[in-house]
């Protein structure tokens, strides 16, 4: 079986999105997930269909680690969980307040497209000071604060990502 | 001390809002809580300041029973939880997921005015197919589906209150 | 539909044991509720059936409100939860963690007979310093320390109980 | 800094125990962590002091990645959390209830010693059917079922964890 380098304390990128997606959203997360592993950083993901599997698949195939924190728990498996790309797998049983973990431990935060799991996400996020990178989400009618910045395309996603982990520094 | 009187198996009533509120709001949110009390209904907030205390006070005041889901613990207190007017208290120690179980277990969830918190707790509910009514919330550019009405008023809040308790039956 | 009369701010006592149980431990457990609510306290159980549901049954039919912190939420609904005697039900969807809440909310907790699923709710207990009355549950090998009282009878559970909250005071 | 290998899919093997332990502990709690990382496994404790450090530090200088799951969160910080050793961190917020996901993620969990919290692990595992070795912890008086093997060296719980995952299989 392959194996896969990982950094000493790497950067964990969050992406979070909807398991049921377009088909241009799914190919803007492959590129996400890609742009993740080929920089050295771990995906973070609600490990199901949709954004989640596109954004782990594109991470895993540039060779890079997937987790994933599940709603779900071995003794009581939840269809589509994990999906196929999740090499780490956290068992919670919490259904949706497991959303709050993917809101927490994040570096960064990259959410696309995306319904109302995924605005809980957000509003999570931007409570707990995790940086935002919004590719394409629902607008909220609310002040997002310094920790949150809207992009329209996948490069703009990985650039701000960039510049959030140079501020933030090595941890 | 004095005693409350409460119905078999009563309708829940979340009303979610910030701990930092505009007094108007706080004036609406007593009204709102007095007219879930004077129906016979529990409320139940997240116990803090602001809008669940101002909605506390008013169910109180009007000889309802008050829950509260706390994000804190007796063992590690949180400044203003409970607030003065909780009569039961329901201590998670599970700070920002405590919104998960604010959002499951009403019947109706009232969320007025509020930042992320609120919208965290909406998001939750409309995933959860909770009613919401929102009372001067911020906007979210996404579908709300039938479990979602806007209001500008208290009576118009209390009215679709009625409404969907109607709807609901006796549980 | 019938009333009940709670006081502002009552006692909350957890009662916490297993689904299945044997009939002579449900006898127990009914009296248990019903002594608890004859003194003006309000039980809390996690909704299910066997203790829970006997020691419910016990506080209903003495006119006391029956309160439960259950593992499932209305739209992924568990068998056997709530229980018929549940008056207010907290729906958490947490499965598991949702044991915790019912260790830290209590002012005292009555542990009956049980199985693991009890014993993680006495452990975390300790750990949050809510005094664990035991009546007859099995034995564990850790020092106890002040919390904990185990007891043989109803009658004595029910006289600590009363000793635990004349030290607690009135809050 | 220097790079770990890790496995795609990987076995994880969590290890729990008190943040307060004896010193003997804590040198075999480096060599059960050693012993996992050599292994080719990631090790997943509860991010703190005690054994969860010392186990940390083991896997952690024999080339091992060392995941874990926190009671706290960034916003929160809580003292000693995480320890040095840990490169991945998942940040719950949930204090207690995040026990039940070290107890429902790891294949196979290692108890080492332990107090109340390390009870109330093993616990929920037993409740999840993670499959718990436990060296030297204290003795339950339940039936513990096939899940549950007590061991008194390092060396035998290395070799019942390899015993269990053979026959768990590759995933």
């Amino acid at each position: 079986m392959s194996k896969i380098e990982v950094r000493r304390k790497p950067f964990i990128i969050g992406v979070m999105g909807g398991h049921e997606a377009a088909a241009g959203m799914l190919e803007e997360s492959r590129r996400v997930g890609e742009g993740i592993a080929k920089r050295g950083h771990v995906i973070l993901t609600g490990g199901g269909d949709g954004v989640m599997k596109a954004a782990s698949e594109g991470a895993s195939r540039a060779g890079g680690l997937v987790l994933a924190v599940l709603p779900s728990d071995r003794a009581h498996p939840l269809e589509g969980y994990p999906n196929d790309f999740v090499d780490i797998a956290i068992y919670t049983g919490m259904a949706d307040a497991r959303n709050v973990i993917n809101a927490k431990t994040p570096h960064v935060m990259i959410a696309i497209n995306g319904g109302w799991g995924t605005m809980s996400e957000i509003a999570h996020a931007l409570r707990n000071d995790t940086p935002v990178i919004a590719l394409k989400t629902p607008a909220i009618d609310l002040p997002y604060g310094k920790c949150f910045t809207a992009v329209n395309t996948v490069e703009a996603a990985l650039a701000e990502m960039d510049r959030l982990l140079r501020v933030t520094g090595d941890r």
